[in-house]
């Protein structure tokens, strides 16, 4: 991307004191710097998001009380000043609004998954943006790392043969208390129907897990059969579940997410067999990714190392062995998303390799996948099908 | 175990060539220097039986030509010289009628899981058993590792609190062609419902998973759910299978099972997550016992390390890092087995370490899982009670 | 740290196009929002310099020609708007004329290592620093991990007890064979002594072994008996060592440094054993620290999980189980170097861990260090002490 | 090997109570049934050897008190019955009278490592062997491993190229206090001079380094350069020792043996570097092989796995994932030794693949390195060449 010593001007909703995702999202935004935080609204409470604004080294004048303020002030401002996008990062039952009026003022936008409070809200956005026709980024930020690419693109090509069984885990323990009781803010919102939606652990990391199985695979799962728990008392929504999978392709798979799986940290691993080859990616050593084959030895595959595809080289910043992480996977999105819309301002055609980021599509997908698993589990763990979903 | 210059005397039906399992039930059993192979039928084919006992070293006139004669003529030595039990590692079809003419004549029994054919024979094996008072071992081999005690151990004095969730996968790829079409012996039969039985991965692994889950975990599954599936074609029996489990705490549980899997060996995993903490086990690197803390450090244990408890150390021959593998694990079974039916011979009470190795209960609620597993998949994966099954 | 609202200026001299560790230092210096690049002279070639001034963004007129015209022009600017501090990327030889002009200007000064092409420089920078009361870093970066100091600390409270073992490896294969030939620009400097130095290998990454020996363990290195070699025809720089070392206490130890080994990566690798305990922490994984035992099970430590120090959660920036790279514990050098320039610019005291980065002190006993190895090798592996040099 | 129905017939000395490396030459003999325990002089207390021989299920009346006298009668047992070869499993001052008693008793001998006391005492080991006519054994068991033949073959074949650098580390930590004056029995001879020789750790397992070492590469060491220390208050004997290594071919290498490394276990890892590729070896996880290539990914290969080349083949049991350990290496050195005097003894050829087993020449090779590493180690590090010493 040349953007000729501009960069792109990036807004943020929520993302306050105490909210984790908000810092890693600018982290994220600003590490190539190719996109500048102009401006804010990162907290209901106009204090703190003053101080917020204070601590990032914003102009005081760009750190706005509500969302709607910033919207409509940051639109009067001439347009080489006035922010570009919008990155959401409240919880999810504001993503609709503020994607919404985000759009309708003309900011493109990037949101946090999952996409919406519903699947009605999640098809509207949809509606709106081909309307509007601004651009949007979901942040399933686990498609951003560079061996999941190789993976995907391994898989693309055919390497590994006509796939026949998924199993994806994605397993946390840091709600294996009642932590919510002591007000801990992300425990807080996570576990409310009221901000969450009707799924926790599922909507929180199982949508992440839904995501990263149709990226990496290319398949679209048909039905589920899912158990559901809550076993933290008093909890309400689920914190554990179990997922049988059958895809479009005649492929079976499993899914597992937890949030009570004490010591497990933030454990996404994915496992991909097909007739040929498998491969296997674990996100606590993101950098490997293992390929197994019918009858030659096993390979690892390393970021940066030999034998890595484009994809995986285009969203690589460091040489082999020097390890990238979370934030760097989290960048890619940005970075891609950022010079995608670059481009278009300009006129020119994004490069293809820059449109991987995920969209809409993904994020109502999404929500169809939680949605079902919910009516799944609360039948008995009857099959569902995805597709009557949508 | 004193037993005094006298080894356990010990016949064989099954394991002629090309069979590993016999191979492996042979090294196993003389490994500690209790045990000695006295006899065999090795073979339908007298001559490949022949052969077989010649290149163990057996006296030519202890080779039979078929297990009906074996019992027979053993019976019939004196009690210095005859066997004192037989292993019988044949197809599932022939465990039944073996096991049932063995008691019947007076030996003690070592068989091969799963149990029987069905639940029928299953029931049967276990009257006669009370009836004759004869011992009976099934070679749920896996549970013969140390840190497989280790686990369970730990988790029977509450290491870990009340279980939540138990997750067991155990993945081959050795089946993801069509082996039986050339063949091959091990597939041949494990693959053929004549000589299987009603299941084929989910009754040569998938019982393995289940019988694991229930030794360390010490719960005892109540409901599954599963989805079973063929994938090579032609082929008759399952290859592939994922399992939803219910417990009767209230736990909850998944069980994957494959022999498609491609590049997988013989992956055996089994995680147990508790409210205070969880254990990690794999049997590929099995010397290692991973446990996880709410509050602490992850702990590794070792085999023959420190803080390792004394069901371990009882099943343990070796110094820390010096690897003990399949064959030793195979061996805690035989030697358990073979100094509880000397004790028992001599009119002692067996040590109750060495009471610790699968039984008829085991095999039997073996036999239940199976049916069960096939009975809900036959159902499009409708939950299906075990106890009902007995 | 508190910067109200203004992030702490930095401008560049290296770090043009191709050059790696460039663009690592301006990403690790943006990351926290606490530093902003203003200025740089990315190039001796002024048009490169420009358009690597134009990708990030900066303004044309302070993109300069030459570090002479940088800090001369810096310096007129008033003090709200002049860089702070300069960060030195070139390759070694101008490390020394650079920083001194910096800091005769008053600026304060971040150098990547080793600190000089020689001691007699490595000595002058330190009695300018003192002179001019400038601060100084060398990027050592690797002290960065939150598990390196997690290391460090456990270490200082006495955890493992008195040390008696040090092992370090820091093994690379990317100069397996004549690379510099190719042009590649890396290479190509590194493996010359005009502008490397006396040393290839142990200048570029035993120094980095060299120093976070010192750091994680406290102890100083009293003696070395080194054996280097070069492998690769016709390079005129060492590409491997291996070096015994003694300690001040009488621990003992070795350092293997390599750059020809082929298949590894960026594999610098850590082992201290104490008399009650040992730690082993590998820069591939730096998440992780595992922690052995006398007499306890061996305990694994991570980034953010649990019982983690006060050090090492000072330097993290993510909740357990989301990996911190490279990048991260880089932008630790900075951050902690920025705030304690900082504040004290505002009359503060720094807070103490804040002053956690390397210094003078670390850069000059790195080039005793490579010059005493040269030295012993050069006597064929002779002991050659430490203290001697300085 | 055919041995039709006959088993090779062994006896031993050493091996009593507390003796762990009898009890494993024991199990490891036995393993295949192509072995069988027949006599032995198992202490030098005719008490406990009568007792170990019980257990052991032997005849009374081949239960010796003194390997004199199970020379003396064994040779006058009919050819049939008697012992062909004894495996002395002694305390090392001990190998040599006991060796060659039996050399000239005419039995064949397996010994355990080192060879002797001395560097004339194996030399004169040669010389009997040559006279008399006799095969014999050294356990170096590490090569016994099939996956060590696996990266000695790969290496013989050329795949990694000239071989550049080699690095072998063999850490425990049991000796980390003085466990001698507690009276632990391996203890206290290995830590005694008059029982052990001239060298405590570099002895003890230093030999098996440098042993594998041979093996995998092919190469001779031709100079040392090492530090040893006793770290433990008034042991008699080094508990640790660092070696540079040159060798014949221009390679370089680092031997790391340590007893005293808190909290390792019995963790012998060699790396191996060529041209164009290395491999990557450890004891703990014997089934695996890492080869890392100069421009492929990294592959993986594995015990029974695909890619196995022929000499690893033959010394497996079981089929990948199955794992095998310590004893089934140790088994191996038997069972190829075993087919190899019992083809001798009946006139045949050998197979090739079964004089895969370490022998004298081995022996004294090992017994070279130890004194060069003892007299560099007294000359405070310089170098000493090999092959001066014999």
């Amino acid at each position: 991307m040349a953007n000729h010593g501009q960069k792109v001007k990036m807004g943020m909703v929520g993302g306050g004191p105490g909210a984790f995702i908000g810092a890693v999202h600018r982290m994220a935004a600003i590490l190539d710097h190719k996109i500048e935080l102009v401006c804010g609204a990162f907290s209901s409470d106009a204090e703190k998001s003053k101080q917020c604004g204070s601590e990032l080294g914003l102009d005081e004048s760009r750190v706005y009380e509500s969302y709607g303020q910033m919207f409509e002030m940051e639109s009067k401002l001439p347009a080489q000043k006035r922010m570009k996008f919008v990155s959401i990062v409240t919880p999810n039952h504001l993503h609709f609004p503020i994607a919404k009026m985000a759009m309708e003022y003309g900011f493109e936008v990037v949101c946090d998954k999952p996409l919406a409070f519903n699947m009605k809200e999640a098809n509207d956005l949809e509606k709106i943006s081909k309307q509007t026709g601004r651009s949007f980024c979901v942040t399933y930020n686990y498609t951003g790392y560079p061996m999941v690419k190789q993976a995907r693109e391994m898989i693309r090509i055919g390497k590994i043969g006509k796939i026949r069984r998924v199993v994806v885990e994605y397993l946390q323990g840091w709600l294996a208390t009642d932590l919510e009781a002591s007000g801990q803010k992300q425990a807080s919102w996570r576990t409310d129907p009221s901000r969450a939606g009707v799924a926790g652990c599922i909507g929180d990391i199982g949508s992440h897990a839904e995501n990263i199985i149709t990226y990496i695979t290319g398949l679209e799962i048909s039905e589920i059969c899912a158990d559901l728990t809550k076993f933290v008392q008093d909890r309400k929504l689920d914190d554990d579940g179990n997922i049988l999978l059958r895809f479009q392709n005649g492929a079976k798979g499993v899914m597992l997410a937890s949030q009570i799986s004490v010591g497990e940290e933030n454990d996404l691993v994915i496992k991909v067999y097909g007739e040929k080859g498998s491969v296997y990616w674990k996100q606590t050593e993101p950098n490997t990714l293992i390929v197994k084959w019918l009858n030659d030895a096993t390979e690892i595959f390393r970021t940066s190392g030999n034998s890595v595809l484009a994809s995986a080289a285009h969203n690589t910043r460091l040489p082999v062995g020097h390890p990238e992480g979370f934030i760097e996977a989290f960048a890619n999105l940005y970075r891609n998303f950022a010079s995608t819309i670059h481009a278009r301002s300009q006129g020119f055609e994004p490069e293809p390799q820059n449109l991987d980021f995920p969209g809409l599509a993904d994020g109502i997908r999404g929500m169809a996948f939680i949605e079902a698993v919910i009516k799944s589990s609360n039948q008995n763990s009857q099959w569902v099908h995805l597709s009557e979903k949508r």
